[in-house]
């Protein structure tokens, strides 16, 4: 039974993590009966955002972990507590919480840092040769990270953001959402998931590769 | 193509929609090729859980539309703006939001009644021979609204709780957690869900028949 950390970085597409994209990573870990132990950093979410309007909601504080344990019905471990030895495999799950709760990309664009935990853990598990999965905007940390690598990876095929991966030092390769991108080298995998779905379907597709990639490795 | 209402009491299992339930219905309707509309009452939750702790956060204000928002990426509708006329079906996703914000069994057990236009809504649905599915605690909508039809449904196997929608005058059937109940009848489907799911992929199988069962008479 393969283990993996799946890292949340908050409940909601807006200013936390994907919900649609958690579950079909959990649906899918489920399905290849990995062990799977989520993740998040307790921390205050940097804004809270009204999902219908998409103004954010200044009077609101919320912390990362706590609305990410919606997603997992409570099961949720704090990130400072996870230690890539313990896994086969870390999966970094979408959404702007990845953008602006576990890095800076939402506000500083290509002079992005990314949380010195998440950093520390990335690196760790690249040190260890344990698989990376990355999906949606989270790429941006696998870039930060594993830049200097030369990482390989995909947000899709936006050009903006492309670049700014690039500057790190990380190779972007453009990607049909229901692909995934698998650098062996670095045994990192990448996908576009909601950088690219019009649809849940289309979000599932390359997911599901991403996962059995993943998983493959591990 | 088959128009579906889904209908969400928030965005979390304990004070709101349960969010894997709400994404695996997504996910089967999506596979479908059902045109879905997402829908909540502009109303506020009952309360907050922190989902780590259990405990209610007593200072926190929140809107039962503006949070299941957050599982639709922004696409929801007010459930006062929902005509059954304009859908073939419409489901019901679980969790404790349905017992607290739909509803008021969580706090008054078998002496509980819904939300009014949750009730005209299942009246009216029903009197025009739409599809109707129910899931988790969900059919304690069904129980109240259709009663007096008989109607048959299931909440897995849960004695006290099936005793409660049995005294407004349903036939409660026991059902695992893969299966689902339907009365043709009334045209009722209803799936245990995460009354019973020890996993998402328990919770899946249950969904994917009720969703099935539902487009299938709508």
């Amino acid at each position: 039974m393969k283990k993996v950390a799946v890292i949340l970085s908050g409940c909601g597409a807006y200013d936390g993590a994907e919900i649609q994209e958690a579950v079909l990573t959990l649906l899918a870990l489920d399905r290849a009966k990995a062990e799977v132990t989520c993740a998040a950093p307790e921390i205050a979410q940097k804004h809270v955002i009204n999902h219908i309007t998409g103004e954010e909601m200044v009077d609101e504080d919320r912390s990362v972990i706590t609305e990410a344990s919606r997603i997992t019905r409570g099961n949720i471990q704090s990130l400072d507590t996870i230690q890539s030895g313990d896994f086969d495999a870390i999966i970094f799950v979408g959404g702007f919480g990845v953008a602006k709760n576990l890095s800076s990309y939402a506000f500083d664009g290509p002079d992005y840092d990314i949380d010195p935990e998440v950093l520390d853990l990335i690196h760790h598990a690249h040190a260890e040769g344990k698989a990376l999965g990355f999906m949606c905007i989270s790429p941006v940390l696998a870039a930060r990270a594993l830049g200097e690598k030369g990482v390989q990876l995909t947000i899709g095929n936006d050009r903006e953001t492309a670049a700014a991966l690039e500057a790190k030092g990380a190779k972007h390769v453009d990607c049909p959402v229901d692909e995934a991108v698998t650098d062996k080298e670095n045994r990192v995998v990448t996908t576009p998931a909601y950088m690219l779905a019009q649809s849940i379907t289309d979000a599932e597709a390359g997911i599901n590769k991403l996962v059995a990639s993943v998983l493959e490795m591990a």
